[in-house]
């Protein structure tokens, strides 16, 4: 089949480029498999763009358009705002396109897109046929989707992706505590590396500006905050709660690539365990509280049994970015704090495979009835 | 005058003389006015142990017991539980005693100290004459006890500097939400820079291993949680408020000084700003929000106003490791949630210098009657 | 095919499991395809001493015996000095061995193995079946002596690999000055990551030691300075030339993957362009000497026009090792000083895959009469 | 005094501005003693830029006319062939001008400049009056044009200072080659940190292209050649030599500060030792090599006994930029290859300090008959 990319010389582009070259269903030469779309590169190539794929992958970047007519799957890596003429040239065309900016995570909430991305909808109409791309939140959705004709994914955020699958299982399975009886607020402390800045040099991703040191960022006024506070609060309502609050807090981190989320879940009563020490004078964590953490270890490896990239970590195994690097793994590793009322999650993910390119290829797998799995396989490097 | 510096190798020894060389009150030339002395490194020059100071500063590397001898004040810089012996020569011969290690953070609070790194005191009677050394906590306590004679200095540990630090103005000043009326739990979510691990190579802190990741560890359990606590639980005493509940979590970045604390601290009920949006619809934060942050950062200002070392930044600056390498500064940044109702204080140092040997000094300092500045004037760089 | 890794703990092991997993040939499932060996971890397991592999890979590690006795092809993946006795055991079986130690390099000379490794060859006979495994000078060999029965590849060392085919085309081709109208000497000035130290912690290594600076280590003294040596005055003997002179500096840089070396090759008279300037008023390069680079370019090409894992970069684009990361590519790009008359040539790949077990990999492809590029395919990624 | 900075917004002025801060000669408070002007931050404040001053700088940015009219100095840090009009303000004022661009770096060889740089002198007039500031070849000059009245410095480049002492002595003293008996060609292989690179961001050091990456720039075209040439030719025109020719390789190295050059001087006959080994099959270097190499490591501390930043490192210790982090040094070791005929000299210093702004302080210090090391005396941190 033939893969078209839209915004093929951004970062995600790239990545998606990088990924679909060693993807199965791809036709090969890859010079007949890919159709590479740019706005700002037109008539240059890929491999001048980036040098690393010399003696792999040689394509020219043309127009959007052509890229919609050649392609039998879309995927768009554009600016939030600017997508919506080609989703709708490819619903006409009967081809699914699969889109990493914001324009269709938010589904018919045209308002709180407008809110925070500052404009409106040019074409409402085609959120009829678009799904938030999270599988693990929407996979099932996706397919019925898929079964009646060509479909938009609104690809999620990098920050959404790991905030959101540290978070389901507590949610669905009634670990957290719920909010009619006192407030619920759960708070995503989050580090990202400097790749989710995107190709285009900036100030704050200047190297000496960024390198050796963490910086935090759009402190209570990240564009993500509502992307996951509708996950959230669609993960509740399932479950029949009330809409959790959410604190959300973006670092820099100096790294390339990873998204580390440390969550911040209180827990339900029955979940919780005694606290080690008082609040003045905690103690070490005993062993109910190693005990009440594996039990909970439980509830969220069996929760994510059927999905393939989320890897809940074993006892003594502590989530980092590190150890997922250029996968499509989430990993998520299972805490409880000294005093036992509060669970905390870590989730390790690659922002620019499962935060993007990665889950927008799983996306496209599901889509057309491949394994989940298929070109996504890579082992993560340990460095 | 004479400073002696036991464990003079490690990484913090190492910047105490750095520190200590570039002192007003220190005797020139530094081969006369610094007593350097070592567990594992006698017979050595420090000037081989760290070449960086070759042609500024040779000394040789000398007994412990040698040191307490030749010197008008000692610094210590050792393992957990074995600086006991040298704090009491040090008395004994009448000059005060600094120590870096946790031994004598936790006063008469034998229990906790015990629970948490796993030894008893030796000498417990040595607590009457010490006092825990955060200026901004007990300068007045620490100036009291250095009346009446030599005094032990437990020199705090960087993360609860950082966290404290943080803290403090929310509870003293009522900003806090207040735990009878419910739970207050205040979160501190920190990462530190490498060079917080000292010295000794360790897998966690081998460059393939800790570079290009973020990396949680000791989640719920890390000994610095009891010394925060204990720090957060006087200055809500003082205040005549109950302790709050601390849950803290450290993180491993890949930088080689720093400490960023995020922390999230509920607000009372009169402190908050109206919500903007919903907790499933939420909006970015609006007016009310930016004026109630800016009022708290008028009285977290306000707080500090006479602690040469802490800078409450205006409102657009966001502390970070970076600003405040290799100074003595702690940055603190004040923000709100999209929600209004949880105070973000994000909090940065140089867990060298303000985390361990620049605090240090400063209490040498205060406890001379010196400057409190003396010999920390340095401007931190960009970059 | 089932593939054995003794040492498969250390760093340059577990690439070669990483490798190996993805490699078609390689029974399915993996803990049947892989038998994964160890000196120090016996009764560990492959994915608790690297947590990445979580999911992927999960493989006890058992004794080196039992790696020899259940495998088609053996890698040996240990410190220098003992793996001889794994090797014949392989021999005696009929399976190849192929070493990633220096064990193997030297063939029968082994007077320079123990000047520089500090031992002699415990079972000397075993070079009869042995090869030097750079596919670029041996391929021919490697394929000859395997059809013959199973033989032993010593795997090259990082540095060399980079040098070596950074310098071969300009002996082979007649590039080089020849060293018997005068002195010929060619300087190689290389870099490192640091996964180029190995696993096991020390100070050299140690983050805070190594990160934020470039180090040169071991001037005028490595290792590899014979092996190197070795392969250009082979190459120049198979050219009818004497043996150049080398003259080799590693670096230690603060990265995790890959070697840059920067190659200085005085030229024959007939392949220098006109200096442009003078010695002491030099001027930026003139056309002529534009002209010149891109015919050396091009002799370069040529030479490497069917290996498939040596890319000469086009005019303007220089190699460095973040465009090969995890790829087993080494690239080269061509260039002249101002003055006309010395070749600069620089390579970049990656010291765990090309440099490593990538290279390890290709041998095996090459013995096994495999495509030399399965298994090896990975697209570099930009970041 | 009062001291003067325009361009203080670029990265070497708010460098010149930080240490600045902290020389004793400069009049306090510092809004009072130091002037900072800008062409294109006007009307901002430099703890606004640089928010690292925040609490210990604050000062407006202002015209650069208004700089020249209040200073009793001036540095300027501004592009390359702007900085005329201000020289000659300076000079009709009676003030001296510490220049950090190329302009007045090639004194009356406006040919060369105009070759390298693009454009000529507009005012070449002013080159009577200036020199070239590297106090270790032109301390004396410098002190002797300043006698009669203001001067020009033409501060050198950062690599020209590296390149430059790790050469001079081999040159003065005789050791290197003599290029009448056949070519000498020396070759500075160096790396240097991003700051090198200045403020504004560029996809070059854009973080996630640089870091985890050495990169090679500007093979054979880099402006600093002119420079170093010229530096070398005029010292070995001092010891009645013909110049040398230059090779220079300049990389991009992922860390912040710092300048590594690894420099290769053939040695005359009599001060080379015999090889170790053959070209084809070398050895480990001798007691004899060793020897040399402490022979020569003597002419250069003898040489430099009088330069109090150029630190010649013992022998076992090899230069390396961390160990001159924020420092006015430059580290200089003295190495042999294992042939004997090739010395090896490594240089490291700041390239924000040795190389840019605190060698402009060393040439006001010189110039006003101060201690050259006042205002200087910061030890470097290891880390």
């Amino acid at each position: 089949m033939i893969a078209g990319v839209i915004g093929a010389a951004g970062y995600a582009g790239a990545e998606l480029v990088r990924l679909l070259a060693g993807h199965p269903r791809i036709t090969q030469p890859l010079s007949q498999g890919l159709l590479l779309g740019t706005v700002s590169h037109e008539g240059e190539r890929i491999e001048n763009v980036y040098p690393n794929f010399w003696g792999k992958i040689s394509c020219p970047l043309v127009k959007p358009e052509e890229v919609v007519t050649g392609s039998d799957v879309v995927f768009a890596s554009l600016p939030h705002g600017v997508g919506e003429p080609y989703a709708k040239a490819c619903l006409e065309k009967g081809i699914s396109f699969i889109d990493l900016s914001a324009d269709f995570r938010f589904g018919d909430d045209e308002e709180t897109f407008k809110a925070w991305y500052g404009k409106g909808y040019v074409m409402p109409e085609l959120r009829k046929r678009s799904v938030y791309g999270l599988p693990e939140l929407n996979r099932e959705h996706l397919k019925a989707l898929a079964a009646s004709g060509p479909v938009i994914v609104g690809n999620p955020g990098c920050y959404p992706t790991g905030a959101s699958l540290g978070i389901f299982p507590a949610l669905a399975k009634g670990l957290a505590a719920v909010n009619n009886t006192g407030p619920l607020t759960i708070i995503v402390d989050a580090a990202s590396g400097v790749t989710g800045g995107g190709r285009e040099p900036q100030r704050s991703f200047h190297f000496p500006e960024c390198s050796d040191s963490v910086a935090p960022y759009k402190v209570g006024s990240h564009r993500h905050v509502p992307e996951i506070s509708r996950n959230l609060a669609e993960m509740a309502a399932r479950a029949g709660k009330p809409a959790p609050a959410l604190i959300f807090t973006p670092h820099l981190a100096p790294m390339n690539r990873g998204i580390l989320s440390t969550i911040y879940i209180p827990l339900a009563k029955e979940w919780q365990a005694p606290a080690a020490g008082s609040a003045s004078a905690p103690r070490p964590p005993a062993k109910e509280i190693e005990n009440k953490t594996a039990e909970i270890r439980n509830v969220y490896a069996d929760y994510y049994k059927d999905d393939p990239f989320v890897r809940i970590l074993p006892q003594g195994v502590v989530a980092s970015t590190g150890r997922v690097r250029q996968s499509n793994f989430c990993d998520v590793s299972i805490h409880l704090d000294q005093q036992g009322s509060t669970l905390i999650v870590i989730t390790a993910l690659d922002n620019m495979v499962k935060g993007a390119a990665g889950q927008a290829i799983e996306n496209m797998n599901i889509l057309f009835g491949f394994e989940e799995t298929e070109g996504l396989g890579a082992v993560p490097a340990m460095f």
